[in-house]
């Protein structure tokens, strides 16, 4: 039963990161005759462009036939041509919300060959290897009511709910229980209990599935401001964190100074398994669409190309094959591929692609 | 005309490092002929011990009395015994918003002695010199409706409301907008517009508030996310940062890895102006009531003592003793005062009193 990968680079560097990615996965399909067929899709402005809408209905169909989805990037201020309902209507946030994604995990790993390389070596811990499980389909991002309302005097109010029920909290709580089972087994669940009865629900729904189904598991609670002065002090205290929505955004992208640059980081998007254990599943990196340097053959590919090793372990069931991308990626870097974002002062970085060839190279020699 | 300050050291290692500041303050008192009234008064556990009430009514009564006060710390785990009912309305929280402390300023200022000093060189890196302006009455923490409610099936939801108004953010922008005019100028407005609608209007606020009033400000804005990336990863970058009340907290805690520890950071909440143009003021360190090392005597006084040197300049006009404070903080550490918090490997710490006592010591000399 071959598997259905829609690929999707989307908009500024998302394609040309995603380019290298499936260069990647296509090695794998060749090589190891993985048994997938990839499915290339168009989303975002040029789409727009094309068709009048952000995604579709073409890119719709290959989503929701698609077992796993690969995804690039969206947004910034390139597509102020897109006016905002069709942006709203063809966004990350309803794609991720209509496949019901509500476990995000975000690895931070630091890989050795960079805690070694100046200027990163100050910034990247050795040892560093923690997973941040971010609920991705509640909290402020999608709680009502919501909106900005104009009152009586003229003034404005604008307005957003942070809401989370038992079930919500459960479910991601769970992912997160299991996935410290299967590493590490420990648990840090990260709130503000002391100010947001959201977060106070939270809390106890988290201490209440700790008793009942994973007594095995070492569990702790950290305020979140907590967290992320944590997270910049002594990030390799940490093995499995799970967060609410908002909080999970923020400390990510503040975890992502310990593995070098936010373009090394990788994620994977997980929604409920059906009755064949089968679950909507989205691939991506953590950068956004860097206008800044989008079409300049420059971003770092790890990110993405890391983002298929998450593909091969939790959707394609191929540990192996995850184990074997990740220490080719180590290889890359140990044998001095850089990227621009993790260059060493005075040597001259390799564009996208040459790392995309680096990883490539060394899944050949591996 | 005497100013008069209450002094509140609250409960954890609030008194100690209080206690530090209250000697720092009254050498201004006498040496600079300051012309204050201090007022010691309960505040916590100890208080609720004595009288049933965390704020007993002498302290109300100081409190409403008082041009400025200094606060020590509260919350922790002892205080398990205080009931719930008693400790919310004792809070912190509802002591900020009945005084309507919406400005509250966060310097993030790093100490070259400290930049030098292993094992914080890797970290506190040299020329950050930042504010964050946290908005501190509003947002998450106050929004009505919140609550955790049952429903029919037994679930449960908790939930919580973001919430600005017009008023709300253009007073705290315009705080902010000020304090960056009488810096270098710059101001950075951190949101989260492309998720909230109350950050969309907080972002259109900000946006007209410089073109009517401080055009020659220089405005950027950053998502929230990025951010906290971006005070990580080069926080020299930033003159005044203006923000919603949760990311405010998340955020300074983020940056408190800067200043080498969060023992170091000081703060100012204020409130509204008066006809006379007094405003409600209260000086806190950043850092809460540590209960692990509470009571040992090795807590860093310096977050309490320079909140004394933004009172000696945000409410009694004092700019030259504010400076000459700093400048003492700066000599202490720069003669190798150490808490256990900031200390370098293999040399012993010295103690808050030490602290304290170097920090006078240098004022002698200066
Ligand atoms: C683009 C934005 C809406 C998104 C988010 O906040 O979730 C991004 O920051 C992310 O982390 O994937
Ligand atoms: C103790 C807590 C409620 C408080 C806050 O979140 O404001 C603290 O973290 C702070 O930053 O002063």
């Amino acid at each position: 039963n071959t598997m259905r990968v829609a690929v999707i680079g989307g908009e500024g560097i998302g394609p040309e990161v995603t380019a290298q990615a499936s260069r990647v996965l296509a090695w794998f399909s060749e090589r190891r005759r993985l048994p997938i067929a990839v499915e290339e899709a168009d989303f975002g402005l040029e789409a727009y462009r094309r068709t009048g809408k952000v995604i579709p209905p073409e890119t719709r169909a290959a989503i929701a036939g698609a077992d796993a989805i690969l995804f690039g990037a969206t947004g910034g201020p390139e597509t102020a041509e897109v006016p905002p309902e069709a942006r709203r209507e063809g966004s990350l946030l309803k794609l991720r919300r209509s496949l019901d994604l509500y476990a995000n995990l975000r690895p931070i790993v630091t890989d050795p060959a960079l805690s070694e390389s100046a200027p990163l070596k100050e910034r990247v811990l050795e040892g560093v290897d923690f997973v941040i499980v971010r609920e991705l389909s509640s909290g402020i991002y999608f709680g009502e009511p919501r909106g900005i309302e104009t009152r009586p005097d003229g003034s404005r109010r604008g307005f957003n709910t942070n809401s989370y029920t038992t079930e919500e909290i459960r479910r991601v709580a769970r992912f997160a229980f299991e996935l410290a089972r299967s590493r590490r087994g420990r648990l840090c669940s990260v709130d503000k209990a002391n100010v947001m009865e959201a977060s106070v629900l939270w809390r106890e729904e988290v201490i209440a599935l700790h008793a009942e189904e994973f007594p095995d598991v070492e569990l702790s609670h950290m305020y979140v401001d907590n967290a992320a002065m944590q997270i910049v002090r002594a990030p390799s205290q940490f093995d499995v964190m799970v967060t609410d929505n908002i909080f999970g955004d923020i400390l990510s992208d503040c975890a992502a100074m310990a593995a070098g640059s936010l373009g090394m980081l990788p994620s994977a998007s997980l929604g409920p398994a059906d009755p064949q254990g089968r679950r909507p599943a989205l691939y991506e990196p953590v950068h956004g669409s860097a206008p800044d340097i989008a079409g300049r053959g420059i971003a770092n590919p790890l990110g993405s190309i890391l983002s298929v090793a998450m593909m091969l372990r939790l959707s394609l069931g191929r540990s192996d094959d995850a184990i074997l991308l990740e220490r080719a990626v180590g290889d890359a870097l140990g044998r001095g591929a850089r990227t621009a974002d993790i260059a060493e002062p005075g040597r001259s970085p390799v564009s996208t692609a040459a790392m995309g060839d680096a990883v490539l190279a060394a899944l050949d020699r591996l």
